[in-house]
């Protein structure tokens, strides 16, 4: 039996490790920006980080399962036992031209079973968290459950990208919830970006394609507030597969699916 | 003669000091939220924080103009002698939203020249200031000068509404633009925008409609390290005039607007 206790102090623990040598990182970046490519730099970063996870996560817990972007984890087909869903820098370009609106994203998941959720917003110190039944919180601080709001109300999370020609969507298909909508923003982290609907600061979000490491941890965090998340169609997400992403407040997630998306 | 250090302590301790007022407002703002609406509440603490600016400055300084959001100021006409340009909370929808993502934004011009601006983002407590011919500073660490970027290593911050139909710019214009460029960001506050390119966070900034204390501190911030701030036609910016605003590093304001705003 999985310790979960334990291993939720655990990862407490390994995030901030992990977020600290970001944060250290960024006194070296100068020097290395000019004799580098921007991409090497980060790719190093990226890589770091995901390996500093996965040999944590395979000393202490040696039968459990890793999926991480940077290839570190295993090649999984099943979601069977624990398994650890780890985007290491999840806004990669953030962190390269800004160094900050990234996050650390891990996703615990028993069985089929999001279990635990975590968002790591490096720079600004902030923690987001879940666990299945028992609760959203930031920095301790529970988050409430996400209330209703109409679309006029809304601010809706969606790149300019999505209402121009591209290879993903009709741009007409979304253009007229843009010009309905309150606001539209775009931070360009699927992390951050779930972390703010389930902090209650985004309404909406709809992005075209997402890999599980993007999402894991924010379908744990939005769905333990009350928050929906489904693809582009309103489908489930299969945690182990790529896929359209759309998540918003009740009622709110079924008026843009049946009056912008189906239409 | 203007004691420009004097006032420049002035400035910052009166910043200080409405950002402390605006962040304890925080703790009032959810019982506020239940009982009254979203625009009363940040209405009060616009006016309130504007309040506060006009009158320290009209007790210090008695013989400046002001120029408000809010309207506290003066009728403006013509810039003579020192004129204080004020947004005291530039992002009211993300103030309200997110209690995030907004700035205390303050461009003070002797004559017709931008001698000082500030941008307070009060909740990361980040002050982004330029005295012009002195240098751009975020909360005193020297801004670098800003340096040319090709339009596809470029992230651009562009709100998704001016790609899909509205009254102030053909969809077609930017769309390409959108499609091009590295990345695609909105935050929804001006000041934050151009604080964040003159910080070289972002590359360039395209949006159709700013009031001068949206861009009045930026514009100053921007030009000191380089940058170039027009309208969408590249023409100068009237510090007393509505307009559009197209910010951007040098070089790559000159090709988006050759190549994508003017074809």
């Amino acid at each position: 039996m999985t310790n979960w206790i334990e291993l939720d102090q655990n990862v407490r623990s390994w995030i901030k490790e992990a977020g600290e040598r970001i944060r250290t990182s960024f006194d070296s970046e100068l020097s290395i920006k000019t004799k580098s490519n921007r991409n090497d730099l980060v790719t190093d970063m990226d890589e770091a980080t995901e390996k500093y996870f996965t040999e944590a996560i395979r000393h202490t817990y040696p039968d459990h399962q890793i999926m991480g972007e940077e290839g570190f984890g295993d090649d999984l087909h099943t979601l069977e036992g624990v398994t650890w869903i780890i985007d290491p820098i999840d806004g990669t370009m953030n962190f390269v031209h800004q160094q900050r609106n990234f996050a650390i994203s891990i996703g615990i998941y028993d069985g089929a079973v999001g279990k635990l959720g975590y968002i790591y917003d490096v720079v600004h110190d902030e923690l987001y968290f879940a666990s299945k039944g028992e609760g959203a919180f930031m920095n301790g601080q529970r988050l409430p459950e996400l209330e209703a709001v109409p679309v006029e109300d809304a601010i809706v999370a969606l790149n300019a990208l999505w209402v121009t020609d591209n290879k993903r969507i009709d741009p007409s298909v979304l253009g007229p919830l843009v010009q309905r909508a309150r606001g539209i923003r775009s931070y360009g982290s699927a992390a951050i970006e779930m972390a703010y609907i389930a902090a209650g600061r985004l309404d909406a979000y709809l992005t075209m394609r997402l890999a599980p490491w993007d999402f894991a941890a924010g379908k744990i965090l939005i769905e333990e507030v009350g928050g929906v998340v489904t693809d582009l169609e309103g489908n489930e997400l299969d945690p182990l597969k790529k896929s359209s992403v759309f998540v918003g407040k009740p009622e709110l997630h079924q008026t843009i699916l049946n009056t912008y998306i189906k239409k």
